[in-house]
């Protein structure tokens, strides 16, 4: 369950789910129902909610195309294949119901054809307010099993797929709160169309011991990892992999890197790995076309420490991330 | 596919689906989805939106369980045993997340403990607008496979569970279009709170040859069945199940039974079974303590003709379905 500022709420529910097999006590990226012998269907869900989770004025094409790869990325998360999935979608009051859900189908489309999946089954209503969407997606574990957010262990190096906070600071710039004379499309971009790393997280079964992706940013993820575990984690601020225009963005001041590590919709892969996997997680890496960054090791206790490239722990305010 | 007022939008998600095994074209209450040899498992999603499908003041608990049970009533649709669900759930504007989440969670636990199903995981969120739930509900089928809309054939029976039109009646209590003084609250509760038709879903799969949950109004739930199967369907007006307090609204001329075939949120099975079937229905309706009842029969051509008590054509307007 991705319950984001309702992460409490989520206790409410978790009785529901107690009589489920595989349900995890909703506690991971998706379930992993038994469905027959030896095969286990891997199921997640994700609401999306206008002026939440996109804006009034995203493309539809895109806002489809977002829907659908953040489930992709809970998928790649659980080390599995996607395979189909259905799709609610809320019309928002305003709207040419017609040619706004023919772009969300076209976007759709794209993706289908990208990631090799398929829709099952859907229903489309009209909203009296925001335009939601709702999907529900299938994925069947490969045979290396399924990842969870749980197995993490002391010791474990903490890996990182891609670069970290460009989406955040895309979503500045869309809403004017970021000067955008140094900056470029690719930031926006990255906001927009999240790139969900299904072949890194395939690789990973038998290599990575724990794995998330990164919707709410790396910090509060990464604690999600920490409390499931039962361990702690120490990350070192200046392994933190940052795209070009993000490093310029630091360089000058304009943000800082724990700014970066409380943004959301990386939709990065953070994982945990025994030191003996380095070798077979770089070679992941460079089959799947990803870079992949170590920037931590997981230690006993709980809790994420950040700190400085002096290994000096950096104090961050819990509300909004900052240097001391 | 449950698209009500949006079915033609299901044509432009279609070719989404065409490449899905047992997406069935989007056309059915659910997909079949084959998950390992002999095994299906059987997927339906839906969407309800705060004063579209439910009422700002309806209790949550309420709305919570009545989101469940639409989704149950497409698991009785197509003969199939429900099993887990996913729940999407946007928090609208204004109400306290805490108590409203808490609400639906105490409403769905005793609905998973009537029907025997249970939570497998979720997505919490803010809605800057009305509510929304989403539910994508998994079944199992039993031995006898599975039903849909698309094998009704000329000669076919049409059979109805339980009463018509309640729900609907029931609504325009709620919203004071109805003079109540002699009404109950039976019908209130028709509307707050379905009875999915489990048991007798069941037992449909070899008995009868199509089915279907009434969610639009009979008359355009028949509709779909006779598009989808390539027939005609005929229906005697004074055949038609009515509720005692439905009777009585009917008997003096307050509403009259055309109005109650338009009316949506039934939620009973409309199915059609051949002749020779009409034992084993009758046995299986008192097996699953539910009352089924002849209301017509399948004929050549399309479309849905409705007859009077002395077998004259009933006009009902397109729009309105009111009487000549």
């Amino acid at each position: 369950m991705n319950a984001g500022e309702f992460d409490w709420i989520a206790t409410g529910f978790r009785p529901l789910a107690a009589a489920v097999a595989g349900a995890r006590d909703l506690r991971d990226d998706a379930a992993v129902l038994p469905v027959s012998g030896l095969e286990h269907l891997v199921v997640s869900t994700d609401v999306l909610v206008e002026a939440v989770h996109f804006r009034s004025l995203d493309p539809a094409g895109l806002v489809g195309r977002k829907a659908l790869r953040t489930n992709l990325s809970d998928m790649a998360a659980m080390g599995t294949c996607p395979w189909v999935y259905t799709l609610g979608l809320a019309v928002g009051a305003g709207l040419d119901a017609a040619s706004w859900t023919m772009e969300i189908a076209e976007g759709l489309a794209l993706d289908q054809r990208e990631f090799g999946v398929g829709l099952a089954g859907g229903d489309t209503v009209r909203s009296a307010g925001p335009s939601m969407l709702s999907i529900t997606i299938f994925g069947r574990p490969g045979p290396g099993g399924v990842l969870g957010r749980a197995d993490a262990r002391p010791g474990d190096d903490i890996w990182v797929s891609g670069s970290i906070g460009d989406a955040a600071l895309g979503l500045r710039i869309l809403e004017g709160n970021l000067d955008t004379a140094r900056t470029t499309t690719a930031l926006v971009d990255r906001y927009l169309l999240p790139q969900p790393r299904i072949a890194l997280g395939l690789a990973l079964p038998g290599l990575a011991h724990a794995a998330i992706d990164l919707s709410d940013g790396l910090l509060q993820d990464l604690g999600h990892v920490c409390r499931e575990s039962g361990t702690a984690a120490r990350i070192r601020l200046d392994t933190v992999p940052l795209s070009a225009p993000a490093a310029v963005l630091v360089a000058d001041r304009t943000v800082d890197v724990p700014d970066l590590l409380a943004g959301g919709d990386d939709y990065e892969l953070l994982f945990t790995a025994p030191v003996a996997a380095r070798a077979g997680i770089e070679a992941a890496g460079r089959g799947s076309g990803t870079v992949v960054t170590r920037i931590g090791d997981m230690v006993d206790g709980d809790g994420v420490t950040v700190l400085d490239h002096r290994d000096n722990e950096v104090h961050l305010e819990t509300a909004g991330y900052r240097h001391d």
